[in-house]
């Protein structure tokens, strides 16, 4: 484990491999549960078991903080979109491989960050390059989309931001079933990834697009 | 204009036939610009040109201002639900005639109030009134949902949350409007109903669909 500035007050606390992992996994669960106006920094160095001041060593603000953790959730995603839309796999297999990662990664993740997206907070210009890359993201499932869209008979027009906006909702649900709500059953991500193909208007066999898409996700993803 | 409490301090500065259509007005402004934790009952007073203590009179705490917030962008799309789902018009007509009622006052509303749906603060025992309306609304989707999916060949099992998230995500898309996205060109209201049905796995004319939902719904509501 590094230790960057003083030593730490108390052993290891959280998860994470570094003081800088476990200080963004502190931060992650106090703004998702208590909220991030409600969290301060002093907050989140007692959680991890350090002093506030060398959290500052890692982090000059609350907002960066966030900005990190934000940033985390898409720059992976973002990096897996552009490598699906160079690919010559057909256009529905790169959406539905791509719908099917990107809502299986915001299922899985420790804290339901997603539920940040939203904050009136971050249209301030601190979080301009987090906003950056989200709307690449969102450019390139709408550029795939258009791809399936040219390619698919009955097409609906129209509907290029609806694959992007339906794994979004995982967040959603996830908030619902932290508040009490039942989770869906089943794959929740394989069920937002069929939507999306069909939102466009695709009418395949998508059993036949599940199984392609993810042997097309092997071969150029590590998941 | 009824005034309750104290006289006001100033004429009136918002919208609002009465003072607490104001208060709540100016509410909803500062919790969806500056954020929920960072909004007080003093900015709120200030904001509509009156003394504190007479908002007071209004609204006890600011969890009551959002409570009643909140309850209202659900409480009407609840009554007309239950109004769709106790009619006898065909699943999808029920389906896309809630949709595209939802998604447009989601959209028309002057705030984006659903950007606060996921807020942490939510999860607290005061706002259980409202939880409990947006769960109810959510089971009479499903259930609308689950018909069409009765009655269709092709159905998608699994798939009854569907419609409600498709519908919840005009929220996010006002939101990513308001950090400087350019919002989806054509009726986005209308793009959602439509998904909701086919996300079903139903797929007829749905431009027939269109016309016939909204005779049913000048049938049975006051849109």
């Amino acid at each position: 484990m590094t230790t960057a500035g003083r030593p730490r007050l108390s052993t290891k606390k959280r998860p994470g491999e570094t003081a800088r992992e476990e200080i963004l996994d502190a931060a992650a669960e106090l703004f998702t549960t208590r909220g991030f106006t409600n969290t301060s920094t002093r907050m989140i160095a007692e959680a991890v078991g350090m002093r506030q001041a060398s959290l500052y060593h890692h982090f000059a603000n609350k907002d960066e903080l966030l900005d990190a953790l934000l940033s985390g959730t898409v720059d992976h995603p973002l990096a897996v979109a552009q490598s699906i839309r160079g690919s010559d796999a057909r256009p529905e297999v790169k959406m539905y491989a791509l719908a099917l990662f990107d809502a299986g990664q915001l299922g899985r993740s420790t804290w339901n960050l997603g539920a940040l997206y939203l904050l009136p907070e971050l249209r301030n210009e601190r979080f301009e390059t987090f906003r950056a890359h989200r709307h690449a993201l969102m450019d390139l499932y709408a550029s795939i989309a258009a791809e399936v869209l040219d390619g698919t008979v009955g097409a609906v027009p129209g509907t290029e931001d609806l694959p992007f906006r339906l794994v979004e909702t995982v967040v959603n649900g996830r908030a619902d079933a932290e508040s009490g709500r039942p989770s869906p059953a089943g794959d929740y991500a394989r069920v937002v990834a069929e939507a999306a193909v069909r939102a466009l208007g695709w009418t395949g066999s998508v059993a036949e697009l599940h199984a392609e898409a993810v042997t097309f996700s092997e071969g150029i993803l590590a998941w």
